[in-house]
């Protein structure tokens, strides 16, 4: 008799060490997946040209657990998360880096599906893989696998963002259905199945934001609401300002499934995250050209007008449907962690 | 009575929910230490400004363990490891990401060690932490912390360093001790104490790289031996290449501690890390006057000519104290793990 699990090739403590097995992982696993482009010869660092000095620069570490999902996994969030944070400080996304922290033990083939999903995503939001590296941890750490990725955009010149530029009776825009990702993730790890369960929304915005730059000045801000959702981009926005935001909970596009799996487990969908969604605050004027703007990009089917830029300062409210006013407060942090 | 711990300000799992916790965490330990840059606004990425649009990009996870080791921590040993990539691949170091993955439990004074000592690093590099993250996993995940660090450095237009340019009879070149981190790091992991016991050797060495710009082309090729060691170096250098090179056991910088340990310990100090030291070829005219100027900065002091290149297409060879000759193979890899 053959024992299956003691053939399955799996990642051992030396893959991180630095020496031969460490280089026949990057030999076999990156170089063929990343190996077109400034990551090729394998230096210390990469090599880049930009066509701008003015640049943008972010980081973002993946620890999602499960680190497979209803519509994704860890590698695509950990390529357009980074993606999406460059698009939205108004960035046209260049170059990624990929630090991998692997558990030993885990299975090679788990990997090949999580980098060829990052060589997948890298390729749709034409960025390229310029720099890596890999660290294995021992068994019971990491839960599987860790992804940190850093990036590099360059500054499209169109757009001004600051949230200072914001003014009563602004419009707050979002660019589809929100908290797909937060409850297809929670579901799946608390093995949660209901009918129309979400899909993770996992996705880039860097169309959005392309399209985007013909409005210009009209556009204000932008940001995707990933941790803390809707509300604590709302929070942060307002924060200390001399403008407050209401938002109409009848225009809030929510997918059944994410509502019926939100109300089920009694969590407030403004504070569950979404890994594909913009939301942007643009003049009143300006919203509907932008709306339909986005709604001719399949990313951008679902977008709404959600709300309004008010003279309540730093206030931020929720228009119930049954005709209430609530204040949306900053979640706390402790009902969705690990979702990104 | 009171119990200690229960007092002791640790970290909770709400720290990376991207709520109220999340943003307290920010406010009162990243703000104060890194808000003099362009990370201050925290926005989704931040906004540089580059003075070439030459530049060097790299990333690197730390996993050390433990966190705190003789002579060093996760910390400087973060800012320090993505310094030197930039600085060996002919870089000036200006930015820096910092993520952070902490664990349930990590008690805030040893984060703020650990932040404490980024910060007086990277003042001591002149680079700024320009964007961050952190994330937080519950108890049990991650032994305390893992940092990863992506850096950007403007590329040093006097040095071209490629590893085709090297020839016979070029020098081969340590800027000081060789294996004091890699054994620092195993002796407080394994708990041995020895008189004399080595330290860390962490450190940048961008001012080694600096002084090296006045000798241009002399300059071929440069790496900092950390994982896998001055073996893993030299053997990446000559893979595949028309040279090959040969190291002089007599002249390996080694000090006594390093040296005791790892006779104890049956290692092979050329496969064991350094983490502030420079690996140069350069042309054997060049070679002297190299020297002299590392040596005038304290980090270089113990610079040392340690080999030769060869004709031997490809290998690597260890000319030994009692005259005989061995090849110097890749390290496999298993025997030091989570060494950075």
């Amino acid at each position: 008799m053959t024992n299956p699990t003691r053939d399955t090739p799996r990642i051992l403590l030396a893959h991180g060490g630095g020496g031969r097995l460490s280089a026949q992982l990057i030999r076999d696993q990156i170089l063929p997946r990343f190996g077109h482009g400034p990551l090729a010869p394998l230096p210390d660092a990469a090599s880049l040209h930009l066509d701008t000095p003015d640049i943008l620069f972010t980081t973002d570490s993946f620890v999602v657990q499960p680190p497979l999902f209803p519509g994704g996994n860890i590698g695509d969030l950990a390529v357009y998360g980074t993606v999406n944070d460059l698009a939205v400080a108004g960035g046209r996304p260049r170059w990624l880096s990929l630090a991998l922290v692997l558990e030993e033990g885990l299975p090679l083939a788990t990997l090949q599906t999580v980098l060829d999903s990052v060589r997948d995503a890298a390729a749709r939001c034409a960025v390229l893989i310029a720099t890596g590296d890999t660290k294995v941890v021992p068994r019971g750490q990491c839960d599987g696998l860790y992804i940190n990725t850093a990036g590099i955009g360059e500054r499209l010149p169109e757009l001004t963002l600051d949230r200072r530029r914001i003014e009563a009776d602004d419009a707050v825009l979002v660019s589809g259905n929100i908290g797909d990702h937060g409850l297809a993730v929670l579901a799946a790890r608390e093995g949660i199945g209901i009918a129309g369960s979400p899909l993770s929304d996992t996705a880039p915005v860097h169309r959005l934001v392309d399209v985007a730059r013909r409005f210009g000045p009209a556009v204000r801000f932008m940001r995707d609401p990933t941790r803390g959702g809707v509300a604590a981009v709302l929070n942060e926005i307002a924060g200390g300002q001399a403008f407050g935001v209401t938002i109409e909970e009848a225009a809030l596009p929510v997918s059944p499934g994410t509502r019926a799996l939100a109300e089920m487990l009694g969590l407030d969908i403004l504070g569950v995250p979404c890994e594909g969604r913009v939301l942007m605050v643009c003049s009143a004027t300006g919203a509907t050209a932008v709306l339909d703007a986005w709604r001719t990009l399949p990313e951008g089917r679902g977008a709404a007008r959600i709300g309004t830029v008010t003279r309540d300062a730093a206030r931020v409210c929720l228009q119930t449907l049954a005709g209430g006013r609530r204040l949306i407060a900053v979640p706390q942090g402790e009902l969705l962690p690990r979702i990104c």
